[in-house]
């Protein structure tokens, strides 16, 4: 059986959660608390040397890590990856974007306020990180104006990439009421069958 | 014929420059000049709304951006690209890597001393890039210790993302005479039929 290293409450680790929901994926789920270091024990490099969750164990000695990767290695074959070239081109396109303008942005801040207590030497970087979030949440508006979801008329694994953190932005200080947009895409996204909430007690 | 919009100079865009030189693959080079802004006209912004180079032309009105995505969609099929399901995930997982734990570090600061010419109002985030850089480079340095390339026994598209600024790592200040197994993969990579250095005479 599958077993996820994460924590429920990191968007990273709860896209893996979502998709083996949606997937109705056997798995075990070993809780990582970062702030204890958990990340970074002998034993967890072996698995990551990279010191980051989510890591998905697929047998003795086979780890794969990076949340986007483990997304798509699950996802073959299924409806949430398309079987078309370009359509799995995008699909890894919105993927990176998010990796390269989004999450680090608005998870960042997130991270900066809700598991830090927003601390005074970081506040610099906490107000610095909302131009480029901005930007992200825009770029998903516009896109979501003239299409349901990220690619093709059905949801993928860019999508939940993409909800994972957009969703709890407010968490990072950003304020989605006028991203009508990507608000009525939470609720397509929200009536997948198998949805689940972003909670610890939902691992 | 494909089109791509790119600068030679930026390691994103030479991504696609080397994947296209292994594999032979035509295409039109459309040189756009970042710091005189032409990611950020109305005519690029219908290409890539995220305003960042490089993009693939595919057809009138089809284009791709996300320089991975890019290279996903063109090794398919190739030697570049394993068939293997978990294979391919490694190979994600790298690209992720790179653009989560490599690219914000080595390429920001390669683009903040080059490009930039270090303006004193950017060191502190420029000699900020170190630890970040250097805990990467370290993660590939261990990986090639014990591997020829980063998944599979030759080269694939993984290869080519992490190779396109760690070779220049030292234009962001980077030193890598103690990486000897960097060093020895970069004379592997090298030696791939149709290498082309990094230059804009070979765009
Ligand atoms: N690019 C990675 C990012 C993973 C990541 O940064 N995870 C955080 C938690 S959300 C972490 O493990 N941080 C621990 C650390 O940096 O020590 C992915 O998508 O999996
Ligand atoms: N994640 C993107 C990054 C691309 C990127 O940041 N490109 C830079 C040049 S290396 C750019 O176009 N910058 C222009 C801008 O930000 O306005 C990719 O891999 O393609």
């Amino acid at each position: 059986m599958y077993k996820v290293f994460g924590d429920m409450l990191s968007g990273n680790c709860y896209k893996i959660k979502l998709l083996m929901q949606f997937l109705d994926i056997k798995h075990q789920w070993h809780p990582i608390d970062i702030l204890r270091g958990e990340t970074h024990t002998d034993q967890f490099k072996r698995m990551n040397p990279n010191t980051r969750i989510p890591v998905l164990q697929l047998a003795d000695h086979e780890y794969l890590w990076e949340s986007n990767a483990i997304l798509n290695y699950l996802a073959e074959g299924t409806e949430f990856l398309p079987s078309n070239k370009y359509e799995r081109a995008k699909v890894l396109q919105w993927q990176f974007f998010e990796q390269y303008s989004h999450e680090p942005y608005i998870a960042t801040a997130r991270y900066i306020n809700k598991y830090l207590g927003l601390p005074k030497d970081r506040e610099a970087e906490y107000y610095g990180k909302q131009t480029g979030g901005y930007k992200a949440l825009s770029v998903m508006e516009d896109h979501l104006s003239q299409n349901r979801f990220f690619v093709g008329n059905h949801a993928t694994i860019a999508d939940i990439s993409l909800y994972a953190y957009t969703h709890v932005a407010n968490e990072g200080g950003f304020d989605l009421f006028t991203y009508q947009h990507i608000q009525r895409w939470f609720e397509d996204f929200e009536s997948i069958s198998g949805y689940i909430e972003m909670s610890r007690d939902n691992s």
